[in-house]
Formats: structure tokens, sequence, C-alpha cells
């Protein structure tokens, strides 16, 4: 048994609908696996993502939170609908599609065209109207591993921009490779946008071995041409929530340390790693603190809505809470997956570095390091990190997440119990450092 | 470079329509290549079936063969349709399934069911019909991996039988566990049967992460119902191909070498390791050993048609060949992924057996040991071993094999380019060895 593990004193037992939860070093796991069986796939705005407010809400309260509460706000709700990718004569065959998150569907009759590949959406944004009007785009850009995930935010662009792009040079369609480190073939979601001064054009993933497929295809037959149909619905404005919880402070309860995840996930897989297991960590450690006695300050859990969507359920809370934002001492956000975190950043004020190096002491035996003081916190906590809210970030080791990430392959046999349960250790040091101290990591 | 690839003297240049083929170490894996690229899967009896057909053909020809021919069959056509399984509420979510090959379909509005859960074949077939009556069966049979592919034998009874025993019972449907090693969120297809005597129910499967998912949602639900829709159809009787060709033997003409793969393939992949590496890896030995001069025995090259839908190809062949069968000196079949080979079995005579010995000589140093004499010789050359043809088995490492086996992740990047030129390797020696000797395996 590792070292961490004798911290946890398990004895309670809570008592839920369908599971037994345990107050023990297995929570986080437990929890997880109890979203992603009961629940399942949740996309924000859907029937599914409000079974998931209410499930939140009823395991924050049999967790033995002192406050569960839910925030509503609106988002346009979207709907993937049946995609198909055919590649006509004479190589006739099906590849595997899926539409990207918000595009439109195709007309019913789906779009017949030649194909014009680019390697990347620089090189699609360099590129002569002729050569792309009328065609179908493929972005064929191949994306590496690494543990920090440097890679995604290189090749993620052809995702987000790329049918703003391909539509100005008049291209009826945009497929991109997959934004993903694996050679299974699944084909990742993930949201895109359009420009209000652009026409939009369907949107679609391709997975990996397929644009490998469809690049020899080419290769062979450049009058190349495909089918694409999908059948997306965009059905207006619906509510979705943020759920919160908290473990009010003992001694300075006005002030915030505000650990978080998001709710939503996209409706492929199962959300386990993307974000069940940020959310059944941030929930774990509220419940196995409050086990030890209240903590100075108050801990609040928030579980984003519509991550997934563009940061929605985020930026309606600091909407919401713009006022108190000076009462947010800190923030941070788990959702990079369920591997070993292996290294501390921060984002604090200068003063502050000598806590946090005493935090990375603390953190030292579960082998994490202490890197830079540019964290985002998360992409949900980088909307308040910007309203000045100090955070920090537990990095974990992203090499595979790429290889699951917004594919239907994202599910709870992919979540390692011994590596969550080394992130709810470093979470629970983390979080008590901040939560018994008087620190201003402001300054 | 290994020592194996310098036997091969790399000159010639095939100009095939598409692809520049080497006569070099590299072919089969140019071959595999071409099949899956240009033609992509192929279900017997399909249109796709009949272009991998005319893909042979053409390829047999430009390789240099002395003969080629097709030989037509009839067999039943069956298409798969659309699949869903759904989990009715409280854990209302949807699970990837497939239909097994052969399945009728569900009524259109589907079948919504109880479930019961066997964890093999066996034990549905001790259960009691109260048990069944009117459920949904599925049968949780985990799969182990192993590098002969022994659990394979273990498990696949499920798939080939379980609608069988469900359904005199009184089943309405039966759902398997995929018959695959793989956490994968992969469906696995492969061939079901029925009985005259027995109702027909739909059959289909679940992917193992599916089926792990679907088990944890019944130990705490046990009375859920699941909601199954599958549209296939079974079109009747059309034509399908074995696709032979010939290097001419020099000194016994008549004396037939017989060297083989299927080039039918399940519907979902590409059917690069299922088996489009076999195809390449026979059509490149002809070629190849052609190169060096005629050999002295005829070389026959049979690509099977419909393996998978039952040895159809391999029936037909041996009724049509069988007042020939004695001129049959040699057969074996490689049908197995295209991992390296790593054992020599034979089923030949007792007095061969120093031939054979001799053989496992000359593949030493490709790492391949002496096994037993126990070989099918592969799925299809089975059937003309039981009309007392000799055989050997290259057996493959099959380890990975059963990770890719029936499901759209079977694509040609899965194919190891070097592991294919050591199997080239392999059957080279062996072919020359038979085919440039007057040995009697009978014996
Ligand atoms: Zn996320
Ligand atoms: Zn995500
Ligand atoms: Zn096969
Ligand atoms: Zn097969």
């Amino acid at each position: 048994m590792k070292i961490w593990l004798t911290m946890l004193i398990a004895t309670v037992s809570v008592n839920l609908a369908a599971n037994e939860l345990k107050l023990d070093n297995s929570l986080a796991y437990k929890l997880t696996e109890s979203l992603t069986v009961e629940v399942g796939a949740r996309i924000a705005g859907s029937a599914a993502d409000e079974r998931a407010v209410v499930w939140a809400e009823k395991n924050f309260a049999a967790l033995g939170y002192d406050k569960v509460w839910r925030e509503a706000f609106d988002m346009p709700y979207w709907q993937r609908g049946a995609a198909s990718l055919t590649v006509n004569a004479p190589f006739h065959q099906s590849l595997v599609v899926t539409a990207l998150g918000g595009s439109i569907a195709t007309p019913a009759l789906g779009i017949d065209s030649n194909v014009v590949m680019f390697d990347s959406l620089e090189q699609l944004k360099n590129a002569d109207t002729p050569r792309v009007k009328g065609k179908i785009v493929f972005i064929n850009h191949s994306m590496a591993k690494d543990k920090e995930g440097e890679f995604y935010g290189q090749v993620v662009g052809a995702r987000a921009q790329g049918a703003v792009e391909a539509a100005k040079l008049g291209a009826k369609a945009i497929i991109i490779r997959s934004v993903g480190t694996s050679l299974n073939r699944f084909a990742h979601t993930g949201v895109m946008r359009y420009s209000d001064n652009v026409a939009r054009i369907p949107a679609a993933a391709i997975s990996v071995p397929d644009a490998i497929q469809l690049e020899k295809m080419l290769a062979l037959q450049p009058n190349l041409t495909l089918q694409l149909t999908m059948q997306n619905k965009l059905p207006g404005i619906v509510k979705s929530h943020n759920v919160i919880a908290e473990i009010t402070g003992s001694k300075r309860p006005d002030e915030i340390v505000l650990i978080s995840a998001h709710l939503d996930s996209w409706d492929q897989g199962t959300g386990a790693l993307d974000d069940g297991a940020g959310v059944g960590l941030v929930m774990a450690v509220g419940a196995l603190i409050k086990q030890q006695g209240q903590p100075e300050r108050t801990i609040r859990v928030v579980l984003f809505g519509n991550e997934e969507g563009g940061l929605l359920g985020a930026k309606a809370y600091a909407a919401k809470h713009a006022a108190n934002m000076d009462k947010h001492v800190f923030a941070s956000e788990s959702d990079f997956g369920a591997d070993r975190v292996w290294r501390l950043d921060s984002g604090v004020g200068e003063k502050s570095l000598a806590f946090i190096a005493e935090l990375q002491q603390k953190l030292a035996h579960l082998d994490i390091s202490l890197g830079n003081n540019n964290a985002s916190g998360g992409p949900d906590v980088s909307v308040i990190k910007a309203l000045g809210v100090p955070v920090v970030t537990l990095l974990q080791d992203g090499t595979d997440y790429f290889d699951y990430h917004h594919t239907a392959n994202d599910t709870f046999d992919k979540v390692n119990a011994e590596a969550l349960a080394q992130n709810l250790a470093a979470w629970l040091i983390t979080t008590k450092a901040v939560a018994n101290s008087q620190v201003d990591l402001r300054q």
C-alpha cells in the first residue's frame, strides 16, 4: 500500500439510492462509476443532462455537504443526427464519421463533391478560392502524443475554425482528421464555431485510420468524390445548470475555495475521462475533508454545465457571482482525464509562490513536481481566473488522454482506480492546505 | 536489416492500374494495402465482393501468374441493417451493438424485454425455461488473450450456438459480450447459426465495455429492460467466387501445392488482418517464386470466397475438385492476422515428419519452432484436409488478433510491415521446399 493511502480514515458508509459509497480513497472512483453507469452520456441541454444534475444533487446531499443548489442558464441545444460519409466509385466504401458539435445538417440528400486535402488549418487559410470552391475540404492534420497535451492546441484549430475558413473560400463542407492520438477507428467530436459573416457549412470528423485511408485514395484518384450526409438538429434555447455544493467554513465562511469539474459530456461515450473522473474527484474531496472536521474557509464544489459547448456554465457562473469574485480565494478544476498528477502549476501572486512551494513539498511523496506560474486552472476556471481569482492546476499525465477524448470509447473501464486515488490524495492535500490557511494568493 | 530479407532479389516492377508493386519483400504488404484501400470491406455476395474478385484476377495477371480463373458457387446473401440497443429507464442510454452475421431482423418496432444474464453458453444450456422465457438472453463470457488463440474456441460457441440454445428456452433475442480481447468499444460480429427445428431469434453482440456496463446496471436494477432493433436482410441466393491462380510446375505440373487465404471479409472494417494480409501474402508467394524460375510442382493460390459465412467457398472447392484431391500434395492457409510466424505445425503422415523437421531447420533463423502434427492448415484448408490432403500451419502470434477481429477497427494501419515480411519469408521457404521436392506428405 502506498503511503498516501494511509492519510484517509475510512469508516463512514453513505447509502445512496443504488450504490454503496464508502468515505475512503475509492470514493472518487465509485462516484465516477455511478455517474457513468447510471447516467452515462449527458450532452448539455438533453434529458440525460438533467438526470446528471439530479444525480449530482442527490449524491452531494448523501455525502453530507452542508448546502446543495443548482443555478440555471440558457444555452442553444444541439442534437447529433445520423451521419454517413461514403467514398464514391471506384473505391466505393464507407468511412467512420461523426458530426462536430454545433454543426448544421447537410441537405437531406447529402453533399456529393470532390475533395481538396490540406495538411493543416494554416495551409487552408493560405489556399486560393479556385482550389476550394464547391469542394469538400479535408484537413488531414495528425496529432502527436505528449504528457502535457501541448499538441492538442496545435491541431484543434482545424476543428474549431475549419468550417469558417473553408466557407470563406467557397467550400461546401469540411471534414477533418480526428483531433486524437489513437489508431482506433473512432471519430472524435468536439465543438466547432461559425462566424456571423460567413456561410455555415457542415463540419465533421473522420477517424484517424479513415484519414490515412482517404489520403491513400486521393493519391490514387485525385478526382474522387465523397457523399456526406448528417442530420443534426438545433432545436433552440433550453436551460442547463451548474450544480454547486458547499462545506461551510468554520472560521471564515465567506472565503470561498472553489474546486470544480464539468458535469456535461459529449454524447458518444459515457464521459468517464471527460469529465466523469473530475466530477467524482471533486465531489469526494469535500466529503472526505468534512469527515475530518469543518475546514476554516468554505469549500465550494462547482460542477459546471455545458463546458463542451463553449464554457457556457462557467460564463454564467462568472456573471452571476461577479460581485462576489473577490471572496473567491482559490479555484481549480480537474478536466484532463484520470491519469496521475505529476506537476503543480499555479497562477498566483508573486508573494504567494512560497506557499505554492511549500504545498509542492507536501505533494512530493506523490511524485508531483513544481511547475510554472502560468496555470489556467482548467477550462472553466480560466473564466474566473480572468476575473482575478488565483488558481492552481494539478496537472495530470495526458499522454493517453487524446486516445479517448470525445469518442465513444471514453468509458468507465478506461479509468485507472489507483491513478484516480493518487489524484484524490493530491487534491485533498491541496484543498485542505488552502482552506485551513489565511494565505492571500492574490498577493 | 534482418538476414531473411537478403534472400529476396528485388528487381522487377509490376505496374498495376493504381499501385506500383515491386517484386520484393514488401509485396505482401503492398498488395494488402491495395486490396483494403481500393476495395475495402467485402462481405461475400456483395458488390464489393465482386470488386474484390476483379481486383484479384487483375493483380494475379499483373504479377505474372500463368493461369488465373474464378469458380462460382451459390450462397445465401446476408446484409447488415442498422442496429440499436437502448437501456430503458432509469439508466436510459445507448449501447454499442452489432448484428451477428446471419441474424434475422427484429420486428420494426424492436424487442423490448427484461434481460437474463449468463456467464457462458454452458450456463445458458443448464438454465430452466421459466428463467429465460420471454426475455433477452445476455451471455457475458469474457475472453482472455493468448498467443495461439485457444480462448477463442472456448468463447465462440456463445456466438455460433447461443441463438439456438436461447430460443429453445423461449428467449426473444440474444445478445452476447463480443468475442474479443480489447477494451475498445467495438462490437465484434461473426457468423451465427440457426437450427431448422428451433425458432429463429435475433442475435447481436455488444462491445466489451458495454458488456461490463450492462453487468453493472443489472447488478443495480435486475428488472432493467432493453430495446433491441436490427434491420438485417436476407435477400436470397446469389453467386460468389473462389479466385484461383497458378504458377505451372516445370517437372510435375499435375501435382498441386495449394496455398490460400480468404478473399471475403466482414463488412465493418476493411478486412486487413482478416484476411487481407493473408491474401496479399499468398499472392506474393507465387509471384516471387516464379521470379526465381518455375517450381517443379504447380503452385496453386486459392483465394476462397465466403469463409466468414461458413467456409462456403472451401466447400464448393472441395466438391468441384473432389476427383483431383489426390493430386493435392500440400495445402496451407494464412488466416490469423499479420503478426510474426512463431511455430510450424503439420498434419502429415508419420514418415514425413523428417521432412517437416528439416523444413523447421530452414525456418529457425526466423524464430520459428517445431510444433505438433495436429495442424488444421487453416479454416478453409481444414475442409480439404478432411479429404486427406496433407497440411501445415505456419502459426502466427495471435495475441492481439482478437483485439481487431471482425470489428470496424480491422484496418490497414494495424498491419505491421516487418512482421508481414517475416511471414513472407517463411511462406517462401515452405512453399518452395514442397514445390521443388518429391516428398509424399501423405506417407
Ligand atoms: Zn472536459
Ligand atoms: Zn471535452
Ligand atoms: Zn478469417
Ligand atoms: Zn473472420
